[in-house]
């Protein structure tokens, strides 16, 4: 493949009708675009289209254009469903022929099956080869892939089901599709942020983005709010992975000076397994009350495993008198507060660490909604402490959104607070 | 709108190039395509584009002589990265301008959430409108949705955040969108079963499928694997909503009649709100005690607006001494069955019962992994108690997976257990 140029920009086409449906999703891309990133080919565009003729036509003849190599999954089965070499053919304007040992494969693999009656005619339709393709094994399924070279663009056809489609790349790229990418692996990473929001953290980084532009191995920044958290996402292309690690290493330590400690994560981590790895690394216990995050923050430690060597006790207290059984909250502080107050969430994360005999004790208390919610204290305000030996730190915020939102940014709130208390412990 | 020719053909584009790397995929779509389906609308493609001007320029172009509606979701930020409301205008050729009322509706959202500073003059990008444009407001987040027609089709542009997408969407459904479909309402309905494979499902309804292919006005069924239920997707099309309706309702009695009370859902309730309607109902509490599920129970049912009429109380124990402490269950059980143990999870659940004054309580104990397992007792072995008045119901599972997996399946099973305990009171 000595002097052909490089393949660099792909565009990936679901084929199949159900994946236009609400309860049906493209998964096989996020595989492709991984296997190309790693080649150093980016993924300009993806695509879903459905067993219709003229449609598929339509997208993959916008995307030929616009891309060096195009990707298709599935619609490579034996029905009329299934239209992708069809479509494929005809847009190239190369003509299908039967391919013999296909047909024989495939009567071949039929009768090994053990079905009773022979293998049914149409099923030839998947032996059928678009003029100079070559046609690509497959190991799991009878469906065969097919790699078509068309003037400046590749081709690749890959059968729908996971199963199939996964083990057939991954053996092209091994045996051809490596050598034709541009030879600058794609490596990407994510530092989360929490407690600012989106345009706080761009305008923070701004400066740096203007640098990472003009470094001689680049560093691209996209930003992303997601629940709880803003995501940098960072990618860099070099001639090798250790290149690009280099520089992405360099831009993160950059963005974890900019931005502090409100950077929790900077290697795929989450908020509670940062949290359970700080509480092991200092051979602490931690115990929980909850009350209208209703056990969302003792599920979260516990996804994460091994969780069982610094968790012990976690409550959900609802009621107020399970705040005051279990938890020794006094009532007239539950009278003269209200339950959801500064004094009542110390009492509760002072109460849990004893009552856990936990080093570090949560308290939450707050009003998750819909229903519940007063002018003085509307909907979404959540009161979080955290108590450790000699110090107990309260703070009080709003959130917005639904029952489940407030729940989740009030986990992620306290868990925070977790962290800073772990930090300077 | 009377006389406009009515919608029939969508197309999707989700905007950001997060949603072209390994890790991140496009969910918006499948609501969107629901809310279509109901107006009679298909979805004939689906794209995804990165911020990249050009590329999605030439997305949308390919998309607009195919489709009469193009729905973009995502790419209206404050920030450089978000580029959808630039391209759309570019193409259609309609100038950008500031809509002063939105730029004021922005700083007024930024100064009621209490930053200190005053809001970034980048954020100002949200408020630029294509000429001709409807402005479209957004409850939930400060990106304005956008409603243009052009020529023969009709152009929207949704924020990317599916909490403010969806209720924008619902909400143009209702203002504007129904009158703009064909009338031939596609309406779909979900049957959740709980307790069976889904190759048995499959059997069992067999005939049915054969029997509503053959309807003057068919139904068609797709069955889908979900985690901890199997679903059975229904669809009909008919002149008017009310006609599918009639079909479908006869459809789902006739699934609940061959399968029983392993439906647990027929109308978009999941499990937990199941089982709170059912508390409600009857006037009863519930407390759980939880080991492997670490608080994903109570976090569960807490999901659900006003569960506090019905849970006081949830607990955590992962450590022996707390379920010693806290419930009464007795050392010599825990050092004779082991903590994962069928008199160990009915006394968690009796303790539990007891300790919070409720009417049912349940139990949980089990290895979630991946430590913890052994040749007796495999990770993925819970044990489930579920104690009413006069009765105990206790059941050992075997689940696979991994360990969030493992939670999950083990959260349905118990509150699948708790659903048929109340359906008999």
């Amino acid at each position: 493949m000595a002097g052909v140029k490089p393949l660099s920009r792909a565009a990936i086409i679901a084929v199949g009708s159900e994946l236009l449906t609400p309860s049906k999703i493209d998964t096989n891309s996020l595989f492709i675009t991984e296997q190309l990133n790693l080649l150093g080919i980016d993924v300009i565009a993806k695509a879903v289209g459905g067993d219709d003729r003229v449609e598929l036509a339509h997208i993959f003849r916008a995307f030929l254009g616009r891309a060096d190599l195009v990707v298709f999954s599935g619609g490579l089965g034996p029905t009329e469903d299934d239209v992708t070499r069809e479509v494929v053919a005809s847009v190239l304007d190369r003509p299908l022929a039967e391919d013999e040992r296909i047909t024989a494969q495939l009567r071949a693999r039929f009768a090994a099956r053990g079905f009773p009656t022979p293998m049914p005619e149409i099923n030839r339709r998947q032996a059928m080869v678009p003029a100079g393709a070559r046609v690509i094994e497959n190991a799991r399924g009878s469906a065969p892939g097919l790699w078509i070279e068309h003037e400046d663009c590749l081709v690749l056809l890959l059968p729908g089901p996971p199963r199939e489609l996964r083990p057939m790349l991954t053996s092209l790229v091994e045996s051809g599709l490596e050598d034709r990418g541009p030879g600058r692996s794609l490596v990407r990473r994510v530092v989360r942020v929490v407690g600012r929001i989106e345009s706080h953290v761009d305008e923070a980084l701004e400066p740096l983005y203007r640098e990472w532009e003009r470094l001689p191995i680049p560093v691209a920044a996209t930003i992303l709010a997601a629940l709880g958290s803003i995501e940098l996402h960072l990618s860099a292309r070099a001639a090798t992975t250790a290149a690009a690690d280099t520089v992405l290493d360099a831009a993160v330590a950059q963005t974890v000076a900019v931005l502090g400690p409100e950077v929790y994560s900077t290697d795929g981590r989450t908020m509670e397994k940062v949290v359970g790895d700080l509480l092991v690394e200092r051979g602490l216990h931690v115990g929980v009350a909850e009350s209208c995050t209703g056990g969302l923050i003792a599920s979260r430690l516990t996804d994460v495993p091994g969780s069982s060597r610094y968790l012990d006790l976690a409550v959900v207290v609802y009621a107020n008198e399970a705040k005051t059984d279990l938890l020794g909250v006094q009532s007239d502080l539950l009278r003269e507060h209200g339950a959801v107050s500064e004094p009542v969430a110390r009492a509760m994360a002072e109460g849990i660490r004893s009552r856990a005999r936990a080093d570090v004790g949560i308290g939450v208390t707050g009003i998750a909604g819909p229903g519940g919610g007063s002018p003085d204290k509307p909907v979404g305000t959540v009161v979080i402490a955290v108590a450790a030996a000699g110090d107990t730190h309260v703070r009080t915020f709003r959130f917005h959104g639904e029952r489940e939102l407030v729940k989740f940014q009030a986990s992620q709130a306290a868990l925070d607070m977790v962290r800073r208390v772990l930090m300077k412990q």
